[in-house]
């Protein structure tokens, strides 16, 4: 079946009436919905499913075992997000798995197809949440404690699901098995369109990370407070959001960004108590991100005093720069016919998985250049190609 | 009963575990147990309850009738308000009927207790909705329309709590029996405290509008635009944040403020697509309220041509400055032994009703000063008073 197909039958899972686009979250009904959707897929297909200790998804093609090659993505969104940004890498896998059977294909090795838990951090706050949890780069006790907007913990939510959180942490049986973990994934950014690529193979991913600023001040009655007398905590995230911008584009290949700011308690009559305001921020190497956001903070936490107001703040995810395995990489390139080799800004399990195994991303072009947006798009032709080229990475990775 | 004991009855409805203090919008689950507490209130003291035409309630003492006393206030709060902001007159008012009850009064005109509809806005966001649907200062058809966080409109929700919207709009029977309107409210500052007077009777309430900013971008990936590529709607929404302050605070008495910024979609690696900022403006006089808001929209208008994002400003609602009755006034004072006289950059339904009808408000002290907050507060001493001081503005005025 082709990934075309099946993007074509979750193609109203989980959108998001309000804000366009999908709102797929991990554990909810929708994300619940796919995760039922590839289970289902993966039996038809004769695939051995499993959930591991921090709620994964593996579909095996032959019995697990060490050196598998492995490939997936993830079935979350962000709010609001793209119909490719994480199915794309499962469809693609599944149509390659079809492929490579209808061509007779005897894999040597295990082959395995994953779909990792919470990617985006769209519900928890922390991205590639089950691949970290995965390979131990996030404490179990700190990833039961994460808290949704509605304040139901990571744990909760997993129970919910039927996964049992005392299981969750580093998971040295999974990861053991893996030999090779190759991603495939829509490009976000426009740089396989300016190059008349479909296909093209990743280099780098930013170093990333998201803090979180609370910043507290005297709730209050908007009509009835003087101007002078206010402790309002809206001026120094405005501030934040300024200062990002500023900061983040006087440093090369930086991106500082706030998406999400919310006040509480949000009412137009209201000055609020506090506001909550997440900063996005990444940069090419390691050195460079926590200077860049300590400048940021800086002038926050100046705003935050001249107004009389506190601010705490809280790093709630870290991943340095990743550079992907050099002789992996330049082997994909020169299976492929020499396709373009791209950095990118955006995070994946792949770079996650990368500092445990060797790893791949493949990208697939997109026309607009948008992701996280209704807008994210892919043609149905570059679509199959991607999904064509990452069936000749399994066959080769495991012949 | 006792106005303290009233409000000790209601003491857990409606609180708000997430944002602290109380969340009662109009026709949600708790404004609607505090109509039926309300209800039942009334029909323990033998009053009639009706709820007119555009979902205000009215509890009456004696036949309804043109030149009825009218007093009451409103049950709805602001997202995570205090205890007292509109309760605080709705029990006052009962505890002064009970009161002129116990005495032997015998009205000789009819007395009603009314609790109008969504004072705060706090859930469609035109505030003394019930009131100026009442009065005909808000068209039927623009109410009907207005929509909730969750895209609920007012007329769905209306039917929802069995009042039929069909029927919205002025209303000519319910208005032509208010012969005068006194609202009694926790003061929403500290300007008693600082007279040492525990009841207060109103003079003026400032201009007041509310003005909604959508900021249109275009949504992408975080990590993966280029801080040079950006059209982010957050920068223009900062940029309104800070412009309110500035405006705000160089012209004399005037409050501008914001207190509910929402980006869409919202997610913590995402550009939004558009942030919706509400502004809420307040001065001493009409003729100041719209050049000072043309100065915050031009410089937020230039913030976004700027950054090449799209504004939209829509007018929410609007007020002009209100003086209350000044014989109405003169004779409180007087019956009430030379109590101080206050303004309030507050709107209330009173000052909706200011229009048609004598009006006036008294003011209970409130020691924090704060209000729409959940530390807005008032002694027991101070709200017994308070009813005492209402019983004999109602004894007053019905005889």
């Amino acid at each position: 079946m082709s990934a075309v197909s099946l993007l074509g039958e979750i193609t109203e899972v989980g959108r998001d009436g309000r804000r366009g686009g999908y709102s797929r979250h991990v554990f909810d009904r929708a994300e619940g919905e796919l995760r039922t959707w590839f289970a289902e897929q993966a039996r038809r297909r004769g695939l051995d499913v499993e959930t591991d200790r921090n709620g994964n998804m593996w579909a095996w093609w032959g019995t697990p075992d060490a050196g598998a090659v492995v490939t997936g993505s993830h079935l979350d969104s962000v709010p609001g997000g793209g119909a490719f940004d994480g199915p794309l890498g499962v469809v693609s896998a599944l149509d390659a798995v079809d492929s490579l059977r209808t061509q007779g294909f005897q894999p040597r090795r295990p082959i395995a197809v994953v779909v990792f838990a919470e990617e985006e951090g769209g519900r928890f706050g922390v991205p590639c949440l089950g691949s970290r949890l995965l390979t131990g780069q996030l404490d179990a006790d700190k990833a039961r404690a994460l808290r949704d907007p509605d304040g139901v913990t990571f744990a909760e939510a997993a129970a919910r699901a039927g996964i049992d959180h005392e299981r969750f942490g580093r998971d040295d049986e999974s990861l053991s098995r893996i030999g090779t973990f190759v991603e495939l994934h829509v490009e976000q950014g426009q740089g396989m369109f300016a190059l008349d690529a479909p296909v093209a193979v990743g280099s780098t991913v930013l170093a990333h990370g998201r803090w979180r600023f609370t910043f507290t001040g005297q709730g209050n009655h908007a009509g009835t407070t003087l101007m002078a007398d206010r402790r309002d905590p809206m001026l120094p995230a405005a501030s934040l959001v300024t200062a990002a911008r500023r900061i983040g584009s006087k440093i090369e290949g930086a991106r500082a960004t706030v998406g999400r700011l919310v006040p509480r308690p949000g009412g137009t009559n209201v000055i609020p108590t506090a506001v909550d305001v997440w900063l996005d921020a990444r940069v090419g190497s390691n050195e460079c991100l926590l200077p860049m956001v300590g400048e940021i903070a800086g002038i926050a936490e100046a705003a935050a005093a001249r107004e009389g107001c506190a601010v705490r703040i809280a790093k709630e995810s870290y991943g340095g720069e990743v550079s992907f395995d050099g002789s992996l990489r330049e082997e994909l390139v020169s299976l492929l016919g020499g396709v373009p080799v791209l950095p990118t800004g955006a995070g994946h399990d792949a770079a996650i998985l990368s500092t445990h195994v060797p790893a791949a991303m493949l990208y697939v072009r997109n026309p607009t250049g948008v992701s996280h947006s209704p807008e994210e798009f892919a043609e149905d032709d570059d679509v199959l190609r991607g999904a064509e080229a990452l069936a000749r990475v399994l066959e080769h990775l495991s012949t």
